[in-house]
């Protein structure tokens, strides 16, 4: 037996951890091709908050008494499937689970030696993916050029900044705390507490581009502080995913025709496809600490609910993931 | 002595004759190299009245006794210039005066046997351009995609829709009054009367993009109706010009990013060196007849600045003009 957590209500507003149930599951053996997998660290992310709503997205939403399925790494407990043996590390989309079975040829190997299994969840993993694409093929960000990244020091927002910093931008950042805020300082970013300073007087120079991690007022303050032709890198918008009602828009979005800007949206499993010209250039970068990451790590499956409630007060610096295993 | 239309008071909201009034002047001879002109038609256009509230944008805002300058078309009185003679056409940027004196090389000479001088001014001028460039270079439009141009019977948007017709797209416009909603069903194009049918339902089939000339509601109803991948080509937002206080946008713009969209501003300055791709191959459609238009024309020009005001209310089909002489 093992556990998993399912959704068992949709949240409303802030998801509570009333909104998921632990469920014990039977062991289950793999089928030809297949492979079972531990689960160690098991990833909460803040798209996953969309999946629970129950309007059709992107993705399927989560049905109530679904486990969630999601980012996890893991070792092979039993394989049948020839590239991977019992031992190995691998990163899948079991989810919020501690043990589960996968098709082998869905699991990426990871090399231990190379960097910490975790990270292939965080800065090696969809959120360092996700902070290279939008740089690079939305933002076509260029040496010379000024970015504002708001959740900066976020998985996401982390790995942007200091992926801005090494292609030659000047890098402005926004976190929720002061601790945040000197982390980010160590980076070279200049970054600035958001619950302290508005972010139209931090930007008032003017940026080039806008990594929009989190919509809302960051958002509009960017719009009026992007000069002409800049870009907007809509990534995300954790400060709105718990709205019970649409909330309104920026009232300055007539600066995209007056100052000619483009604002672009992205979801990274479209450009699975430049995973690996990312990790060519961000792997070495962070086996050299030129890119630095931190996570935030939660112990127990039991934690994982409130481990994702956190995301949304901002509880982790970095990656927050969830260890479900030694 | 002639007259020209002077700027006396920035609008609040909707502009009033009372913001403007008639001034003499005295009638200047052409330096070397200039050239006198006697406007004939002048054009009144959304987009002065962002210059017309002070606030410095792509240009420069006029100062309160300030004649307005922009589109006209009209005669040479006398040349100090070579390639231009009394009696030929020219298009200028002269705006809401009766006579004028221009550089010669910044006029345009304009061909009476391939088109009336007024279209220089709308389908084959500025409106024109806008309407190609943002189909052609911002919106990347291809065959068999539907767009949805509001301000579909205005200069520009009955110009986008009859090229996008043209280019293989299914088309549907929207307009304000059923006159209107008529002639553009006569184009070809799947027309509505926004002031009876909500965009919503409408574009409830979905788009692929969207030509906004007017912002507001129609924003957001295309927000929601873009399919994943989709475009807005951000021209205008007249819907909004009047605005005493900015207000909310839409309140679904997390379609951003769920939808992967791509909202880009543009202005038409920027893209003059497209002019000669664009009368190459919208000329002949017009020649040929395969793109119509339509001019609404005012008399007088003491009547600018309330043919100005009639943008506002939707007072035009097809391109609105000030003739200023016979």
């Amino acid at each position: 037996m093992s556990r998993e957590v399912v959704l068992s209500a949709r949240p409303q507003g802030t998801p509570q951890e009333s909104d998921f149930e632990l469920r014990d599951v039977p062991d289950a053996s793999p089928a030809e091709g297949e492979v079972s997998v531990r689960n160690v660290f098991v990833s909460v992310d803040p798209y996953m908050r969309g999946r629970m709503t129950g309007v059709r997205s992107y993705v399927e939403p989560f049905a109530i008494g679904d486990a969630i399925d999601g980012g996890a790494v893991g070792r092979v407990v039993e394989s049948s499937y020839d590239g991977l043996a019992p031992g190995d590390w691998v990163a899948s989309m079991l989810g919020w689970r501690e043990q589960g079975v996968a098709a082998g040829a869905q699991l990426r190997k990871l090399d231990e030696s190379v960097a910490p299994p975790s990270t292939a969840l965080g800065v090696l993993g969809m959120p360092g993916l996700t902070a290279w694409v939008g740089l690079v093929d939305i933002g076509g960000v260029q040496e010379g050029e000024t970015i504002y990244v708001s959740g900066a020091a976020g998985a996401v927002g982390s790995t942007a900044a200091q992926i801005a910093k090494l292609k030659g931008l000047r890098v402005i950042g926004s976190a929720g705390s002061d601790e945040k805020v000197e982390w980010l300082r160590s980076l070279g970013v200049e970054a600035f507490n958001y619950r302290e300073t508005r972010a139209k007087d931090a930007l008032a120079d003017g940026i080039d581009v806008y990594f929009d991690n989190v919509g809302g007022e960051q958002l509009e303050a960017s719009l009026g502080a992007l000069r002409p032709f800049g870009r907007v890198i809509a990534c995300g918008a954790i400060s709105r995913y718990n709205d019970e009602r649409p909330q309104p828009g920026p009232r300055n979005l007539g600066f995209v025709v007056t100052k000619r800007l483009r604002l672009q949206g992205f979801i990274v499993r479209d450009h699975s496809d430049r995973f690996g010209d990312f990790a060519r250039e961000v792997g070495p970068w962070v086996r050299d600490g030129e890119i630095v990451y931190r996570e935030t790590i939660v112990d127990g499956i039991e934690n994982v609910p409130a481990a994702f409630a956190g995301l949304f007060r901002g509880d982790n610096v970095g990656k927050m993931l969830v260890r479900v295993a030694d």
